[in-house]
């Protein structure tokens, strides 16, 4: 595999980051999942300005290696040379080589690199499991997509343990978040609905494009709203709209939902034909 | 410098990890941080046990490299090879390498590395600022002493722009949580309080020392019991205990604490004569 690291196309087996490289050390750094789709990512604005808005949130200061004209050229030479036209691509952020201790070094400077993987299918139908694991409104890592992920890792896990494919995550105050790697939405009778953004919620670049097709009533949710609804479905920019066939609640009930309802599949499609 | 990375004693420069390391991708790891005196990791016991518990959390799985006894021999060789004798040493153990995604791989194998840096001065005073960041009772993140810090990181970054040399953090209910890196403690009058663990609390080496020696009243507090105190202290196994000399406020006051009360004497003392 072919990988790009701050300016380079590595073989993956001759890259690699330092061991004071603070995305290592302190998860400090921002990431992007994008799908390549025919050689290239799907919806990059979208990626490129959240990538940009996690950046200057945690203050990783400028690259020319950020420049978005270059980080296209660059992922879809990436995707060409691993010979892949479907794939996930990823950019990591870090920032950079820091000396021990939380406070940034003046003089740091972002390391940026892109790997490739194979694409997961599209619209794989799933089971959500709720987990313990909660996200706090106000925290960074609730907020952005940072590397500081280990909670959603604990979450995926625990998810697992009981059965599920993806968790169902609950903020601190019991209001309905999102699964470890998606945003959640919901459908009850003719209504669409979806936690809105502010508090412990990942503005995810499939849920905006959704919301450009068909928009969801946003707002602070708890688990009883999202067992009541006819369908559910969860969205990521790597499988796109996928259905939920039950939520495993904590007491270990299991509540089905439709994963044939007829908004599904307009919604999945809808995704589909989304730049 | 010299380092140790999973049995091999390194040059810094010559250290690295792969761009695939899950520390890396996803601060999916913990790591502990050590004052090395006459030699020797201070309170190794505990921090061995943080360590395991935390590895234990995130189901890192075993490797001989965290066998306790053998860390503790190789501590004690990396200082000598970097000719110190007081110095802050820092563990890390990653998940490893593993393919794109959250779910770790079924053959994840720990990466284990030690690095050695310049201990900063013991019982430091200090200012702290009130920072918007929150922790979530729940996540682990905030209970462990995990590689996914960026939330500290971005409380300190704040705490420092606002003046402060250290953040004071509330969780998402609005409960005192601690400090950026350590933890807090105040006295007001004969009493002596802590947040109680189980929420967002870090279970801090220094301060399990000092509950050993003095033990505080534990318990949920609001900001509203921290500025009613006469002193407030920061303890982590670096500085100590370290005085508050005045906590900046959201709202821009400015709450100034008694930095010769008595008792902070006697605390700092205790703290230094407590293996």
């Amino acid at each position: 595999m072919i990988v790009w690291r701050d300016g380079d196309f590595l073989d993956a087996a001759a890259a690699s980051a330092p061991l004071d490289d603070r995305g290592l050390t302190l998860g400090d750094g921002v990431f992007e999942t994008m799908r390549i789709a025919a050689g290239r990512p799907r919806r990059f604005a979208a990626h490129a300005a959240r990538l940009a808005a996690g950046v200057a949130r945690l203050g990783l200061g400028s690259s020319p290696a950020l420049d978005p004209g270059g980080v296209l050229e660059m992922l879809v030479e990436l995707a060409r040379r691993n010979g892949v036209a479907e794939a996930a691509a990823r950019l990591t952020v870090t920032r950079g080589s820091g000396p021990r201790g939380l406070a940034p070094p003046a003089a740091a400077r972002p390391r940026v690199f892109a790997t490739i993987a194979p694409a997961p299918p599209r619209n794989p139908t799933l089971t959500l499991a709720e987990v313990t694991v909660r996200r706090a409104p106000g925290s960074v890592a609730a907020t952005c997509k940072t590397l500081s992920y280990v909670d959603n890792v604990a979450a995926l896990i625990e998810a697992q343990e009981r059965d599920g494919d993806e968790a169902l995550v609950l903020d601190a105050g019991g209001a309905v978040s999102g699964a470890a790697a998606a945003n959640v939405f919901w459908i009850a009778g003719k209504r669409l609905f979806t936690p809105a953004l502010g508090g412990a919620v990942t503005p995810g670049t499939t849920r905006a494009a959704l919301a450009a097709a068909e928009p969801a009533e946003e707002g602070t949710f708890g688990l009883e709203d999202l067992t009541a609804a006819d369908a559910v479905f969860a969205t990521n920019a790597l499988i796109g709209v996928a259905p939920v066939r039950a939520l495993i609640t904590r007491d270990g009930a299991r509540v089905a939902f439709d994963t044939n309802h007829p908004r599904l599949a307009r919604l999945a499609e809808a995704e589909r034909a989304a730049d």
